[in-house]
């Protein structure tokens, strides 16, 4: 399996089988009539028996059958609980405390043994087998950092070749209806579609249902004068075929808008648009719902085979989505129905899931989706709560692991109309990385891990208030400065914060080139922790906490090198499978909300990114939403995205014995062949000009 | 108001003001504080006041606000009471026994003084106004005599062009999907593209989501073999633009079936079709479950007003027509899922209702419906139980009041194309005529009223069992004998019926040419009722209730004399407005169940039907349904229904001062002008010469 061949996340998966370590079932005795042996046995048997389950704090109870998992009865019960990695045992995230009554833990390593005898375990793991009281922890609260409103109204640029006026998706026409009379009694349709040609030379071609349902009341409502909203054919449509979408009394023709969305993994992003000036009207965002099912995709797809799991995360995001949406229109004064278009750029999965498809066998060799191009849908397919007729256009994915987020990304660049040699990269759980120009473009993704996103790493955590963005440390006494985000006491240590933290480590000479801490040196900061030696950034008392100390620990630095190295191993497998090497690359175009934050000096002194002159290095933000923007607008747009998917060319690298040389050489710091880090050399020099201490070596 | 011009129905709505005959209010005096003088005044006051309502025999109980109508009560507690007129205090079919307790009536027109006194009232007339005890009378139940299923696989007739197989609506394809590796990883979607237009020829332009979602596990459960079931684009399609609306795991490509519906006013008939063969797999019927909500389409149209009258309309109806599909499905063993299509045709009114498009003004001058051509939709749209991606189909209507079942009738009847001038009748509670041939097509519609299903007269029933269908008067005794339905004891008098006993007690002088009873014949048959005049056709005791006599009175003649006046009046207009005299027309044509039990002659001495020689009479039988049938099977007679609706001429009759005329002509037995009816002549002339009785006139 594709993902479970690099990083951390299929070390633990290896190690910790889900149905390993299990404590031993209880038996009844003969004398009670019977002998169960086998767990399955076991669950026939007592599968009539109700338990009784009592949530604290909450003081919600339900019934269940024995043997029903303690998550199911936290869902049943109406709670909720993270359940990060899917519900498979590996995340350790749905910790709970059964304080009273007998309970089966399928699995038990995510949990220490002090854990164990204060009554912890795993929701997802822990089958009722008894009357239970069971204490449900505050679940992790996820804060805000997601582009908000703030930027709006700042003019979006379009591809200058985008004249989006002159074929719009949408049409919203004013039309004078002539009154019926016995002499000319045709019906209010064919009335509407008389006048609606002659006023303004469209011919309808089809309306929904419900629009037709209200035609005769609305007509006399706005006295033979209506705004008829028109969509003019879908991307899919060779020719111009206007649906009637919806029919307003009056003249409604000021208002028409669009949004285009960006389903991420981890957050969503709502960029509400004008549809007559092509205006941003504000852009918001939101955490996405599923995350609580999972942090990655994978855990996702696992989470989706549950009865009801796939319905489940469709939900989810189908509300996070609305709530931003609803958040837009209300701060803005729209009316949801009013928007009459949206387009989506996600992920493979991420759309499989918003479209409720069965993901299943992305995550399966040989890695095949159901489907890349998503075919035009409307709003209330799937619930979305703007005009229920509304078409939701996802934007062609190219393979399981290269999704609509990075076409439109490509778009959004413009790296497919340059002659320069250009390396896109989005880094995130997945790292995506396309190369080429106007003349070919080839693509790869490798599996980064959710180390940059705060998961797998001890104190890491996403970028929200309180976690440490940027880390100085100084190179003789090895006591570190720090900045949190929102200048909060802090929590934890975000992405951004965890380059700058290796790269100061590894400049200081706290870590080695294998990343492996230097214990030699006299600090308080170095210790011997649960986990190993590991590093104190803050101390207890200078976190929000108050009392657990913010560190990172050596396990923690091999996860991060791991995600380094599969990005790096990634781009230059790309790069050199067609002939060319790094050097080539005239642009390199960094992707991602993340991407925003990353300071590119440490992320070449760590070997994320490629040595080379800095003016080379463009941050482009949300690219996803930024094409999903395009396409919304522009349907020559939409023709050029259907093209840029069929003409990435995708390297999977699973297949690909290179990859894997290139990755086991970029697991040091920056790299095993340093010659390819000259500036990173030359600091490494000068830094040791300046320490006591021993080389990094 | 068209409908009120004509036809008994509009002489209650004018003598019967449901504002009318309103019992004097109850007015608090001024010692509890306020005077109240005005029924809204009250209604406000009362608003706040809680009633508790009991129902026997049921025993449910609700409480309601006072001044909430005692039919609104009814529904709100769950339980069912007539409403045929659609609840304006019309049809008196609602009356219950208000027992116990305080009520505001305000009509009580339908109510003799006994029943007043018996605590009678209208249950949609009447206001609560007091805690109450309310007895609800058992309701009519309708007994089934509606085509069923015994004349199943008897060949229907298509017509000689119809080459269906050459270009079919529906495919289905078995496709042997290439399963994917790890070098050929195109999606699934993709794949089975490839594959059907490599195997079949067939592109796939769109598929619904709901087979994309469960596209990658069906391919896989049929180990890469799989049906695809296509519909290969609408009538309105001008391309075949082929959709994917199922795909079923391994072979199935010998179930493909679909459905005709014919939506009547009265009954609903449904034909399941094996769309593979043509052949015809069964067929059933079942009344209108709109029934208890009007008689008619006026009643129907005024019912749909209420708050939620339009949405009930249509579930009404969607459940009568699952109903029946559900129960051919079941008795065949088809799985209903595997229903592709629908082709549905009904009359402009029960179009609409069964779409949700709101028909307030089909009623209104000038008579406009919403649209005439439906779309078409899918069977989810309103929640038909066949496959949920199964387009409906609704047959294309010519105006308010000539509908679907007409065009389709014609289709069926091959008029369109025929030298032979002919003369297509529906009788029905509508009358509608179509005068043409194979160059032009003219039509009519006249409200002929409820008369001949049984409504509106003392008698009357539908053709169900225990109706007498068949009167036979001694000419000299004036003795009836009568057939009944199913030979059961009589209940009462269905519409062949009623043309059979008029039509002899005609010839035989128990009535004059005027529908005067003769009072002057010794006979205890003719007696003076409640209602004035009438004539016992059965005596009490040979009924099934053993107590009420089946009777005729002069007040139901008089309504059967202008159903058939308003009939002959329209083909009369329409012959005449061409030019052209009744005795020009080659062939008389007549549709409609009930058409199929008209005894000619009998039709014709009532002048019903025009005199002329039997053999130019052919019935046809529900010619609705019958194009239903013949479009659902084949796409060229689909595109040829829509240029008979275009082609079909439309006079509005109301809008012509002729028709009026021709009508009070026609206000007699046979007609004011006897020459037109020659052979009626010479049978009353026989009848005469074998009587002792004076001459009918």
């Amino acid at each position: 399996m594709r993902f479970e061949t690099y990083g951390r996340d299929s070390f633990d998966r290896d190690r910790e089988p889900a149905t390993g370590a299990e404590l031993p079932i209880r038996v009844r005795s003969a004398s009670d009539g019977f002998v169960v042996t086998d767990e399955s046995d076991t669950l026939r048997e007592f599968a009539h028996q109700l338990h009784r389950v009592d949530f604290k704090p909450s003081g919600a109870s339900i019934e269940v059958p024995a043997g029903t998992l303690i998550r199911e009865a936290i869902a049943q019960a109406g709670l909720s609980i993270n359940l990060l990695c899917g519900g498979q045992g590996r995340c350790g995230r749905c910790k709970v405390v059964v304080e009273r009554g007998n309970v089966k833990r399928r699995s038990v390593s995510r949990l220490t043994g002090t854990e164990l005898e204060q009554g912890y375990a795993l929701a997802c793991q822990t089958l009722v087998e008894g009357d239970l009281t069971v204490f449900i922890p505050p679940q992790e609260q996820i804060e805000r950092r997601i582009p908000s409103d703030e930027t709006a109204g700042k003019p979006i640029p379009l591809p200058v070749q985008c004249d989006w006026r002159r074929n719009p998706w949408i049409r919203r026409c004013l039309v004078e209806i002539t009154p019926p009379s016995l002499k000319d009694n045709t019906t209010c349709f064919e009335r509407l579609k008389r006048d609606l040609k002659s006023q303004h030379g469209i011919e309808i071609f089809t309306a929904s249902l419900s629009v037709l349902q209200e035609l005769a009341p609305i007509v006399r409502e706005g006295d033979w004068q209506v705004t008829a909203v028109l969509e003019m054919g879908t991307w899919m449509d060779d020719r111009i075929r206007p649906r009637l979408i919806d029919l307003l009394p009056g003249d409604h023709t000021v208002k028409c808008f669009g949004v285009a969305v960006d389903i991420g993994t981890t957050s969503n992003v709502v960029f509400l648009v004008d549809m007559l000036t092509g205006k941003l009207v504000g852009r918001a965002g939101e955490y996405n719902g599923q995350i609580a099912c999972g942090e990655d995709v994978i855990s996702r797809i696992i989470y989706a085979k549950q009865p009801g799991g796939r319905e489940h995360l469709q939900r989810l995001v189908v509300q996070t989505i609305n709530g931003v949406i609803e958040r837009l229109a209300e701060k803005h004064g729209i009316d949801v129905t009013d928007i009459a278009l949206m387009t989506v750029a996600g992920n493979t999965t991420m759309i499989h899931l918003f479209l409720g498809i069965y993901p299943e066998f992305i995550r399966l060799e040989p890695y095949v989706p159901a489907l890349t191009h998503p075919l035009p849908i409307r709003a209330h397919e799937v619930g979305i709560h703007i005009n229920p007729e509304a078409t939701i256009d996802c934007l062609p994915c190219v393979g399981s692991y290269m999704g609509g987020d990075i076409t439109a990304g490509v778009l959004s660049s413009g790296m497919y109309e340059t002659d320069e040699l250009t390396l896109f990269i989005d880094i995130g759980t997945n790292g995506e990385i396309v190369l080429g120009n106007s003349d070919w473009l080839l693509s790869c993704a490798c599996s980064a891990g959710p180390a940059f996103e705060g998961a797998g790493v001890r104190s890491g955590m996403r970028a929200t208030r309180g976690a440490i963005e940027d880390v100085w440390i100084n190179v003789e006494t090895c006591e570190p400065t720090y900045r949190s985000i929102g200048d909060q006491r802090p929590k934890g240590i975000c992405g951004s914060g965890m380059i700058s933290l290796l790269a100061e480590m590894f400049i200081t000479g706290v870590i080695d080139k294998g990343g492996h801490i230097n214990q030699a040196l006299s600090t308080p900061r170095i210790r011997i922790g649960e986990h190993g030696p590991e590093y104190v950034v803050a101390w207890g008392e200078e976190t929000q906490s108050k009392r657990e100390d913010v560190v990172i620990t050596e396990v923690d630095i091999s996860n991060l090198i791991r995600a380094k190295a599969a990005i790096y191993a990634g781009f230059t497998v790309l790069t050199r499978s067609v002939g060319l090497d790094m050097a080539d690359v005239e642009r390199v175009l960094i992707a991602g909300n993340f991407g925003q934050y990353i300071d590119v000096e440490k992320a070449i002194q760590i070997g994320l990114l490629p040595d080379m002159p800095w003016e080379r290095f463009k941050f482009l933000g949300n690219t996803s939403v930024l094409g999903a923007h395009t396409t919304l607008l522009c349907r020559d747009m939409r023709q050029e995205i259907v093209e840029i998917a069929n003409k990435m060319t995708y390297l999977e690298l699973s297949a690909d014995n290179s990859f894997m040389n290139e990755f086991t050489s970029a697991l040091f710091l920056p790299h095993t062949d340093v010659t390819s880090f000259p500036s990173v050399m030359q600091v490494l020099r000068n830094a040791r000009r300046h320490s006591e201490k021993g080389s990094p070596e």
